[in-house]
Parts: structure tokens; sequence; C-alpha cells
């Protein structure tokens, strides 16, 4: 099957073909990303094809979100509305991708603009599903396990990845990422920055490689000790350098150094960046091409790189392959749990406990409360690590767990994802007030919420961590009236009397918690 | 020499000639603690002999200022009023301490009140030394420290130590504690829960039982497991307990808890508080005295003690043992500064490179700066610690760093001294803004400040991790206007470029940075 590639919004009848071929093929195999990027925005249909990943539509669309930043990171009107026009013609496109098989993510746009959550709001009202703003080392995870999975290889690997407003370089072997790193440049910064007047000039590449040697001085010595045996390439910015080196006969499959400093003569005698008209660089990359191989050049010479491979899976392949581990129950999201536990010495008897407790009381409040799978996920996680803040401090560590949670480098979950597993533990003891209620409601609704108490509940009836398990039900007969039936005992008792302190703190939260003995 | 314990205001003459004394044998020797606790403020004042701490004059006075704090943790005006006026007492005792010597510790009431900002401003007017707030397991590591230097011994041991507001339980040996907590529990919090009518009932031991039980749920089961060979008690409560058993009879030298049952039996029939007349129950006591024996009732039977020695010495002593620790360069601060930087795996080559440039910038500073040992102390651990938020997440890591250093426990550190640490780390890179500037100044004053931008330039210039270190000099000419000097080189041509970048930020600090290269 022949990937449709398009660019132009007035084809989007042959992508939509596209699509319905593939979906005539097996509607439950197709797979769909969006990646909002800081230069372009792009969508991305495949098919699951013996386990594989085979891609049968894509677009982009130049949006330019990183030029709508103004000094304060306020996103304008303007770009918002230009994000929200594209994503209504996409969602044209994944009317037969299944929600649970589509992922949106965003990236340093969004990530750095203060009004990001006005944007996700809006358009929520026009997907399907909501968007994932994804920090800048898992967008590196998610690059390289598209790139790995694109060109399988067994060498170690130097990926760069130029977008509009990061770049991330990351270190790999096989799949496996070795260094990560999401640096604050791109070709729409190093634009605002050199060639901000439209000239192009040797002293803006001078300057901009000045300022690239500066950034990398961080990474740059542990990048070389750790070593690669070949550099690859990806996104927007080196396909298009890649292209026009081929055009003009400067290389054929790679980019290199060599061929770069001749094309940088070539654009300093353009002088000008509307007199560029390369065949390889659309329309939409013009106004960031030199600033792109501006910022390729200083990378390359910083770090010592002579040749550069191209690699046409990035994050959007990553993305789906990610989905395709969830999909296969090889959730890279609990090897990351399990991580954290294990770096913050978790007390792996009493998070078991409380996991067994809490999916037992979630079990019986499931139908009632309208708990899905995706529910369970999260509540098991918290459980496993509602202790983690232990490590930092005593007093009031569930404030530290929740930073943890909250602002932890977790592979494989989106900041959102991170936001609400530290709601959860953020409220698992203490007292709760109404106006966290309000945060916490805006974040994942009334739902998340109810799951925030569930493992209340949890925690507070397993707080004395002995190894026999307390005879403990829960009963929801209305979504606020919660009756908990705690069994006969002394140590029930202890844990009765816990809980019926608590009930004021659920009615602060607008639960009538009532607590039963039978003995 | 006899220890002279005074507890009304009009002894103070008596103290005064035993501190005379003591100061005539040797000035530089005396060494002091003053404790704000929740119910009572203490004054101690010992010697050092042949390594040791004796004492030579102590005073109490009753404050009350947890009994100030109303339900939203403000702390009234006239609570305020009697805490100053008794440090104004205090202060009057102390002028014969070398500041160096003296330490003055506030623990539970000022944790908790939201206005103690305001306390510790008016008392910095009155006393030779700021007033540092420490953190439960601070005063519990504290306390154990004077218990196990007071009664030596090789024997596991349980300490309980029955403050106000919060109480602190230790499981130690030798001098090293094992298991630390401190819990939100105390005798003028049993007495606002269970005692505020002023009857004493069957009832009200009752309840204090059962709510004991359910607070120590957490530590019952982990502490039992670690085991002790014996269990001591210190402070006001447990002391008078032991009085009064010793009083009527009951037992002699240790708190049993049959001759405790038999009080509180004594106290029921008595009915009213203010029918208290026991010699052992000091007047600021009486009021207080049924909660904190009904507290230690309910702590002795859920850990399943029959029988409590006791220790004279417990926070105050902890507090000059410590000192002295100091002084004889046992800081165990920097025991602590280690563990952390073992925990997070911080990066010590790196660590020892800024450490070094730190220490370099600081003596070339320190003159017209006014820094002294302390600062160099605080800006060396800064400087080892700086990247332990790494371990946390990647991006703006230094914001993870300060968190850690501030929300953690840290053995040895006051919460001002870890605040402290957190704001050099928090500016060492990344825009500086005129707003944090003034948190800074309120916190530490202009000189914080300074030590802030001397990590930041430390950190800045060994950005790159090369071992070779590059030339770099400062020149204060005053304390607004700094001029760094860079030697001549490749390396040292980028980090002059990186401070270049950096003079911008120096100036919203009102600091004139200048670089100038030597080449």
């Amino acid at each position: 099957m022949k990937t449709v590639t398009i660019d132009t919004t007035d084809r989007h009848e042959k992508i939509a073909n596209a699509i319905t071929n593939a979906a005539a093929i097996g509607r439950d195999e197709l797979l769909g990303a969006i990646d909002l990027g800081s230069n372009s925005f792009h969508l991305a249909i495949a098919r699951l094809d013996h386990g594989e990943v085979r891609k049968v539509a894509s677009i982009s669309e130049k949006v330019q979100l990183a030029a709508g930043l103004d000094e304060q990171n306020v996103l304008s009107e303007e770009a918002i509305v230009r994000g929200l026009e594209c994503l209504n013609r996409f969602s044209q496109h994944i009317t037969e991708v299944h929600p649970s098989r589509l992922r949106i993510v965003a990236t340093n746009a969004l990530r750095k603009a203060v009004n990001a959550q006005e944007f996700l709001q809006r358009a929520n009202e026009i997907l399907p599903k909501p968007i994932e703003i994804i920090a800048g080392r898992e967008e590196a995870r998610l690059i390289y396990l598209g790139v790995s999975h694109s060109n399988a290889s067994t060498d170690r690997r130097l990926v760069i990845d130029i977008g509009g407003g990061s770049t991330e370089f990351i270190i790999g072997q096989g799949f496996e990422p070795i260094e990560m790193e999401s640096l604050q440049m791109g070709c729409v910064t190093y634009t605002k920055k050199f060639f901000d007047d439209g000239k192009i000039t040797e002293a803006a590449f001078e300057a901009a490689a000045k300022y690239t040697q500066t950034e990398l001085l961080g990474i740059t010595k542990r990048y070389k000790k750790v070593g690669w045996d070949n550099a690859i390439g990806s996104s927007g910015t080196i396909k298009a350098a890649r292209s026009v080196l081929a055009e003009l006969g400067l290389s054929a499959e790679t980019v290199t150094l060599a061929g770069l400093q001749k094309l940088k003569k070539h654009l300093i005698k353009l002088g000008s960046i509307e007199k560029i008209d390369f065949e390889g660089v659309k329309a939409h990359r013009q106004a960031v091409f030199p600033a792109g191989v501006a910022e390729l050049i200083a990378i390359m010479q910083t770090l010592g790189i002579d040749e550069l491979g191209y690699s046409d899976g990035a994050l959007r392949e990553g993305v789906m392959y990610d989905m395709l581990g969830r999909l296969n129950c090889e959730d890279v999201r609990d090897r990351s749990v399990a991580a954290l536990a294990e770096r913050y010495s978790v007390d792996a008897k009493q998070a078991a406990r409380v996991m067994t407790r809490a999916a037992r009381l979630f079990d019986a409040a499931k139908d009632n409360l309208g708990f899905d799978d995706e529910d369970a996920d999260l509540l098991r996680r918290a459980a496993n690590l509602y202790e983690i803040g232990l490590a930092v401090g005593h007093s009031n560590y569930q404030r530290h767990s929740a930073y943890l949670l909250e602002h932890s480098d977790i592979a494989g979950f989106s900041q959102m994802g991170q936001a609400m597993m530290a709601q959860l533990v953020l409220h698992h003891r203490r007292k709760l007030k109404p106006d966290t209620l309000q945060a916490v409601e805006a974040l994942g609704g009334r739902k998340l919420a109810y799951l925030c108490l569930i493992l209340r509940l949890a925690a507070q009836s397993s707080h004395s961590r002995t190894t026999k398990a307390a005879a403990i039900d829960l009963t929801v007969s209305s979504p606020d009236a919660w009756q908990v039936v705690v069994g006969a005992g002394l140590h029930e008792e202890l844990i009765a009397n816990q809980l019926e302190l608590d009930i004021p703190q659920f009615a602060k939260w607008d639960v009538a918690l009532s607590v039963v003995c039978t003995k």
C-alpha cells in the first residue's frame, strides 16, 4: 500500500480515500497519531499489518504556533484559531479511528504557552480525545522509538530531531535510548534570533554557530563520551536540507557537513529569505529554512559529525509504536512506575496491600461511578506510588509524592497523565478542601475526584501495614452516597474509627460517607 | 557546680548570679540554647568542661504559644506579646554567651503558625541571633542527641518526648537514631480535644485512648518490629507525671503503667482540673496535666510499655551537643549533605569542580561583600547539591533541586537553613527576576543575593564539565560592580560567551557584571 503524503488543504479528498480504503481492510486495526508541533501540525494514520505499523496516509499543515507566542509566552488568538482550524480539518480524517487507538500529542509551543489550557479546552470540542502535552524528554523517547522502528539496526546511534522550538538529541542502541535531551532551540527560535530581518548573511550563520556551541556545552562532553556509530536526523528541517542538497547535487542519500557548507554559501549568495526557491523547500518552510540549516551546521560541527543519515519515522511513528505496546500489554508506563517505586524505595508490601484494596473498592464502585479501564490503570499506578514522597520527608509526604509525580521525567506519560496521578496521591490523607476539589474536577472531571477518594479509602484503611487484610466493602448506592462496611475484629474497629474521623473530609468533596461495622 | 532551675520570673537574679560565676571561669566556654516550645519557653546555659556540656543555669516560662493559635493557625497578638516578653527576659541572661555559641530553636507552635514570620521578625529585635524553626524530625533527632548524651548506654532505646503540640518517638542505639517520628499530638492538643471543659472524666480518658491508638497506627507495627530494650521519656509532661507518682507513693524512679492507672483514678475522683494540687505539678502545668497523663497512658498501652525511665536531658541538651559537634568540626550538616548527594546520584566530579570554583570566587569577593564563615559553609553545601534535582527531571531541574533542599528531612538544618540553600540552587541558571530578588533579600538580606550570584557564576563557568579548570577571576570593586576576568583559550572563550549572555540577568538583581578576556 502506498503512503499518501499531502501538504496542502485542497487535497484532503485523496487522504480521505486512502483512509476509507484502509478502513475497508480492517477498521479495528487503524491507528492514528496527531502531533502538534511548534511549526507544523501533522496527522498520520496507519494500519496494523502483522504487528507492524504501516502508514496509510499522512498530512501536515503549517500552523506556526510558536510564532504566535509573545515575550510572555502568551499564545495569540490568531495562532489559537490557526491551530483549531487545522485540527478541525484533521478531525474529518479520524472518524474511522477508534479513540482508544488515537493519540494526540503536543510539544514545545504548548509546553511553553501560559494559556495552553485555553487551547486544550477549545480543541476538546473538536477532537474525539484530549490533547496530551508531553515533556521534552518524553518527546525524545518517542522520537527514538519512531526512528529505531523505522530503521532497524544494532548500531549505537545518535538521533537529532530539529523542531520549531526544541531540538532532541538521543543516543540509543536497538530500541533502547541511552541518553536523551531536549534543548530549547529550533528553526523557529533561530529564525527569530538570527534571521529576523529576512537577510541571509555570514554574520547570522556565525552568530548561530557561537550560540549553538554555548547551548550544547552541557551535553557535548557527555555525549561524546558515550559515543555513537552513526548519526541520524529526522523531521522537516533535516528532511528539507537533505532534499536541497540532492537537488543541488551536493550529496545524495545523507546530509554531509561539506554539502551543507556549500549550501550555506549558496544561501548567503541569495542574500534574502524571499529569494529561496528550492523544489525541496515547501512554501511553509521557506521562512525558517536558513535558520534550520544554520542550526544543523552548528550542531554537526559542535558534535563532530561529518555525515547524517535520515529517518522518515520520528515522533508520530514513535507515538504509534508506543500505542502498539500499550495494546500488547507492554505498557512502558508500568515499567516507569516500577522504576520510580525502586528509586524512591517504596515499601513494596504496603504498596501491594493498597493496590489490592483499591482495586477491590474500585470494582465495587465501577458501575455506579462510570469508571473504565484507563481509570483502573491510573488508580493502580497511583496506589503503587502514593508513598514515594516519604523518601523526601515525612511531614506532609503526600505533597512530596505529588510533586515527584508531577515533575519527574516519567517515560510514557503525558503531563496530564502525571498531573492526574499527582492529584490522586496528594489527596490520600490530611484535610480535603472545597477549592482543591475544583482543581481536581477541572483536571479530570467528577470522576477524578471519585478516584482520589477511592485511593484515600484504600490508604486510610491500610494504615496499620498489617499483612492480614481487614474485611472492608464499599457500596455506592448513588454516586455521592458511599457506604463502607467494616467486618468484625479489633483491627477492623480501629479502621472504622479512622474512617469515621474522615467523614467530614468526604463531605467537603460532596460525598456522604457512612461507616458501618458488622459486629 | 550545682544546676539552678527556676520557673518564676522573680528569681531571675539567682540565674544571673550563676551565669556570672560561670562566665568568670571561662566566658569563651559558655554555650546557650533557647527552646521555644508550644507550651513553655526554656533557656539553658552550660559550660564546656573537658568536652562535656555542664549545665550552669536553666529557666522555663509558661508562654502557651500553642494556646494562642486559632482555627486558621494564626497566632494571636496576645500570644506573640507573651512570647516576646519572655524572650526579652531571657535576653538579659545571654549577654555573656557569644552568638556563635548560642542557638535558638522553635518547634511545633511556630512550625504551624501562618504568621510565624512576623513573630521571628519582632524577636530579631530582641535577640542577638535569629530564631530557627526546626522540622519535627530534626526536633526528634536533637531530643535523641540530648537523651543519649545525658544517659549513656549501649541499649537500644525508645525515647518518647511529649510536648505541647507534637510528640516525638525515637528508637536509637548509642548516639545514633534508628527510627524518628514527630506526630501532631501533645498535652495542649489533648487538653483542647478532650479536657476543654475543665472536667476530668473516664470518658475523656477513653476518648484520648481511642484517638491515640488511631494516631499511632502508622508507626506501631514498624516500631515494634525494630524493637527496644528499654523506654525513656523526657520533657515536662513526663517529668510531672513521674514527680506526682513519687509524691503519691505509686512508683519511685520510673513511670509505671500500673502507677499511671492509679493516678488516673485519682484524677477522675478529683473530677476537675482546678482541683489539681500536687507538689510536682507546677502552676503553669496544671491545666494540661490530665491531658498529658491521658496521652502518656494511651501511648504506653498502644506500644506495650509497662515502665518508662526518665531523662532530664532532651531538646535543649541536644541543641548544645549538636553545637559542640559543629565547633569540633563534626558538623552533622556535612554528613547530611553527603548523604543527599549520594541518594540523588550527584555527579561528584562536577560538584567538586563547582565547589572549588565557588570557593575561589567567594574568597575574591569576601571582604567587599562582607561574607563570613557561615556564608562559606552555605555556599559550599549548595555547590555540592545544586544538581540533585536532575534525579527528578531535566527540564528546569534547578526548581527540583530547590524543592528537595527546602522540603527534605535534612539532619542538622533549620527550616531557614534549608530555605537559604534552596534559594542558592534555584537561581544558579535560567532567568532572574526582580521579584525573586525580593524573596531572597527578605530571607537573608543582600548578602544572600550575592551568594546566589557567586554560585551562579561558578555553575555557569563549569557548564562544560571539563576537568581542566578554565582560568577565571573575580574582582568586586564595589558591592554591586563585579568584573570577571577570563583567561585566554578556546574553552575560556566559550565561558566568556556564556557569562556575557548572563549580564542582563545580573542587572535584574542590581549587579553590574562585566566580562573581560585577557587574550
